[in-house]
């Protein structure tokens, strides 16, 4: 089969390979016939060089698809079902996937990481602990709206979740969501789900904030730290109960902590890049709580999937480009110019 | 009267000055005599010249005292009242207080801070918004044992309650607490009393870490992260629930971090000094939350005070000595050697 991955050293490269296809090769394995596979933020940190990987480095971890094959010990999925997975798959069993933090499990890992079984931007991949792992999607073939709803519930939309959740967002939290990208309008979509009713998302591109305009929240483009304090005031007529961070990047998360009022919250879920750290004289006379962290995405799926199936929650509008999975390279190039806001990629 | 504050310029100097008997200015005021001041951790930050502070900069936040004079609108505390102030005033009013987080009043301040009416090693001091600020103490005069068990309330014991409730202890819960100072002793005895059958204290200084024995925890002398590590795998048979930092140092931070399991909470309740910083890539995959802060000591007062006057919490093995203010340079160079843990000055 073919997938994507990093061709030649140095950044900005992703080309294709052909590898083995894979196969079951444990009683609990799956084989997973890829159907859409999306491109991540944290692949761009990785496509640019901000996170060096090796040469054939395997990339993505977000994907949809049908079940090819399973082994006799799998029991909750069989081949011809439609499913997501989480961005990591988990045993199911350990003392922390049983405490529900699945990205946490020492059997488990994301896809794509070193001593996984492959990454999602690829044909299939072979996916172990599949009862534990997948989530049956409710259709019997995967269309093309299919492809735009439920592809999110791979990553950012129980990412935005998690956000949402740490920071218990309710009704009656002024929630600020800082960021433009797919993440941030999930963390719309989440707060806005659990009943906040006065989202505020910060960027600096007017033409990615639409998106959280598109599903419901109010938005400001702003340029520094000032203008984004500036325009919280003007929104909430003072600080914002939590912030919400999708970025990753020490700018974000000082304008996140700058946005948030005296024992408020500060949920970040960007992927922090290098160096990224809370200075604590910025949080101690304010006690401002800290949460957040990889999203322990399978144990929201449940809920997440519920919805969307219903047609409560769409977080479709954060794709906004499909390619073929041979244009993997110009995906990376057109999310890195920011052309576009996502792409899913089709096998 | 006098006071101890900064006498020259650079470090480990500290004097006494005369200065105007301090008087009720507004009808919410009340000046108390002081009975009992404690020097501080932080304080000795600042004698040491990591905090620089002008000279004449008055020193202390920890009092109790009596009741002097009270202005014409104070309503719940008389003269002759003994009582004990918590290390900020704060208006009781405001959203910030009504919300009981008093550190963040608009109008309040920790005692000795510019701008605020003077530090709390002196004979007398102003104390505005009394109401809200005082706590009278169930005595009638305040004898040599009711100074040990009173003064801690003033800071390091709801500084040490802070840190544990922040954690959410409970029974059942495993605390590691790093530290061996007075709030590292007072976040035990915190949760202990929360409930935490499980309490292991990490410190250098095992004469230090006595203290901590005596009100109840087990404690370890460590000279490293390494060391901490594994005196808590050896303790809990795996890293604890939740980190109590007590301390406010880069290496307190890290091996607060580090002792703490995937999806535990680092509580720090330790002044951090400059610098100080949580790199998120050491919290961003393990979900690891960090609470904590100034503590709103206002706020525990009332629940602190009922269990120390009933005898059920004792927090006087936290101070180990007693000086007169004339000796407060002395009591700045004992502490500062470590010879004593905690000095109370009496005026």
């Amino acid at each position: 089969m073919t997938d994507a991955r990093r061709g030649v050293p140095g950044p900005r490269k992703v080309g294709l390979a052909e590898v083995p296809d894979p196969v079951v090769e444990k009683p609990t394995d799956a084989v997973v016939r890829i159907v859409a596979a999306g491109v991540c933020g944290s692949d761009l940190w990785q496509y640019r060089g901000l996170e060096p990987l090796p040469t054939g480095a395997r990339m993505g971890h977000e994907f949809i698809g049908v079940v090819a094959a399973a082994g006799p010990e799998v029991r909750s999925v069989q081949p011809g079902d439609c499913v997501v997975s989480p961005f990591s798959y988990s045993d199911g069993e350990c003392s922390a996937c049983r405490e529900g933090l699945f990205v946490s499990c020492a059997e488990g890992g994301v896809w794509g990481d070193p001593g996984t079984p492959g990454g999602a931007q690829a044909e299939a991949i072979r996916v172990p602990f599949a009862d534990a792992t997948l989530v049956r999607l409710p259709v019997s073939g995967i269309t093309g709206p299919d492809i735009r709803r439920f592809l999110p519930l791979a990553d950012v939309l129980p990412t935005g979740h998690h956000a949402a959740s740490l920071a218990a967002v309710g009704a009656g939290t002024g929630v600020v969501v800082i960021g433009d990208g797919p993440v941030a309008a999930c963390a719309c979509l989440a707060a806005r789900r659990l009943g906040a009713e006065r989202v505020l998302v910060l960027g600096h591109h007017p033409s990615r904030l639409a998106v959280s305009r598109a599903v419901g929240a109010e938005t400001a483009a702003v340029r520094s730290l000032e203008e984004a304090v500036e325009a919280v005031r003007g929104f909430f007529g003072g600080l914002a109960d939590v912030s919400l961070e999708c970025v990753g990047t020490q700018d974000a998360v000082d304008t996140a902590l700058a946005c948030v009022r005296d024992g408020g919250v500060l949920s970040y879920v960007g992927w922090p890049t290098a160096g990224v750290a809370i200075p604590l004289r910025s949080t101690f006379d304010r006690n401002i709580s800290v949460r957040g962290g990889l999203a322990p995405a399978r144990r929201y799926l449940p809920e997440l999937l519920a919805d969307v199936a219903a047609g409560v929650l769409d977080p479709s509008p954060v794709i906004d480009a499909e390619l073929s999975l041979e244009a993997a390279g110009d995906a990376y190039s057109v999310m890195d110019r920011r052309d576009v806001l996502k792409v899913c990629l089709r096998p």
